[in-house]
């Protein structure tokens, strides 16, 4: 290593552990990492002790000099000022409420611009630049999993919105007269896709549905308690008939939104990520098939429905690419 | 007139008519105006023929020198390929059909830059310019006719997507069991909010609804197929209960989709015009309470929902204002 290649650190913080890992600037590889653990951030001062020692140890392991690190990115499962680099919301970070100025502390202790943005934000920039959407032009990032969250590439450029919240498409309304939903609103998309919603359905559908289920009993050994996301898609693919309706179903729901999002934002691509997403090609093709059936011809055909490549890493990814590449970087409007 | 000042030539091609105009680029007003009839447009020759006897006309007028037009804009109703300046379907000119290089065959006649786009994003660029949208980053832009149409603005330009399409509001599902639409899709917002919707929502209320419809009733002298929008309206208006029923649910299907796009797009505003739209302060109520309760809270308190303020006129300065300001040109993606 050494030399003068430039480096950029990737921090992603999650509820219960921090991924941070020195990525390269020239491919934007991953060439040292660590992790920090929950107790070590559960405030604004610890964090500011860990990550420090941490950007140290993975720089010493590399052999990289901290000339060298350009940038250092922060991913946050949360409500986050980007432009402004303020941490407001974290839900489960509870000890950090108040208004942390992450951005500022970090570069007064360490002098390296710092940038945060919330984790589906990253992920679209890191899906954008080394993942399934290399090459798009105009994109939508979507991540399904106990919540359902969206990000859009514009013209290759991350487009926050006017009050830095666009693309929340989990709260869409699906059912106009649907379950109402922690948003205030009711029968949104997260409230029939979300884990918990797939779980339920499942439950509804195992009591009401006179389909064949004796696969996916089997799997939970009859105790409805077991069944998640990840056992209802295994007994699909085994051909659990109850269990492919559920995500036909799924797949349908998605379809309506993403198909509406087909005819007005008109992309190249939607990659989608998450664990829900891991069900793979069962969930992909009746999306597919809903988007076909019920967005306009011309701009269904253009786009690609992609499954997101990143995993785990996309946030460390995104971070990172996000704190060096200025195209990224948010204006004041 | 005369001197250096540049002009431009708007012209908004409509189903029976053209309205062209020549508008001044320092304040964008129009300076002179001109129709061109049905019958003098009906194939592109007689196109050809009748724009430049037209422009020669307006500028006549307004002794204004052909080397001060700087630009040629042309909005259309239907389907064009903006990039490279083709008309591909107009649905109320047939003899048009095929693909009209419009583009180049006036750029060869005339020699002034000319450029071509559909009538709603021509609305929206006027209306950011000049009107209802003046000073926005972020915006929607909406009809509300026969059909519901919409234009996109991101960072002060207009966005078009991967296709050409983008905007398409007016087939996003409302209803996922709803009625059959053209574009193939069933229950699109156009099929409970376009302008035949409204009236045959009216019909059905009156036969099925309990509320007071005397004032409606007496409006169209009992006779149903004289019922309009516009009659409707000014029922509601004037106190009939059943039709201030039909403008609240307008308002509230419209509200809706507008709530998805306000969690999506995060806009400045939302300008609201065309036909339907007429129906002004009650139906704008409806539909921003209806994003009240559904979009979330923070994109929902920043969109300003307005009425477009260009009026018949908003074609002529969209299409002028188009071909001479370079940011609203498309690029080759």
């Amino acid at each position: 290593m050494g030399g003068s290649t430039g480096y950029a650190i990737g921090i992603d913080v999650g509820g219960t552990s921090i991924k941070l890992g020195l990525v390269c600037c020239d491919e934007w590889n991953i060439t040292a990492r660590t992790v920090i653990h929950g107790k070590d951030y559960e405030t604004p001062d610890a964090f500011l002790t860990s990550i420090p020692a941490a950007i140290e140890k993975v720089c010493a392991e590399a052999h990289v000099r901290r000339e060298q690190v350009l940038g250092i990115g922060i991913g946050l499962p949360g409500c986050v000022d980007s432009l402004r680099g303020i941490v407001k919301d974290i839900t489960n970070l509870p000890n950090w409420r108040g208004e942390f100025t992450i951005k500022k502390a970090l570069e007064s202790l360490l002098g390296i611009p710092t940038y945060i943005d919330n984790d589906v934000n990253l992920m679209s920039i890191a899906e954008l630049v080394r993942g399934a959407g290399n090459g798009c032009r105009n994109m939508l990032c979507v991540t399904l999993g106990t919540g359902v969250g969206g990000a859009i590439i514009i013209d290759g450029k991350l487009y926050r919105g006017s009050t830095l919240s666009a693309g929340e498409i989990g709260h869409i309304t699906l059912f106009k007269d649907g379950e109402p939903c922690n948003c205030g609103n009711w029968g949104c998309l997260e409230r029939y896709v979300g884990n918990a919603a797939i779980v339920n359905r499942t439950v509804r559908a195992i009591s009401e549905s006179s389909l064949k289920k004796d696969i996916l009993m089997k799997s939970i050994h009859n105790d409805l308690s077991r069944l998640t996301p990840k056992i209802i898609c295994g007994a699909a693919y085994d051909g659990d008939e109850l269990s492919q309706h559920i995500w036909e179903e799924t797949g349908s729901y998605i379809g309506i939104v993403f198909a509406a999002m087909v005819n007005v934002l008109n992309p190249d691509k939607i990659v989608v990520g998450g664990g829900v997403a891991q069900c793979g090609n069962m969930l992909f093709k009746a999306i597919r098939k809903t988007i076909n059936e019920r967005a306009m011809p011309v701009p269904a055909e253009r786009v690609e429905l992609v499954p997101a490549v990143l995993g785990a890493d996309a946030g460390i990814y995104g971070s990172a690419i996000y704190s060096v590449k200025t195209e990224f970087h948010e204006e004041i409007g």
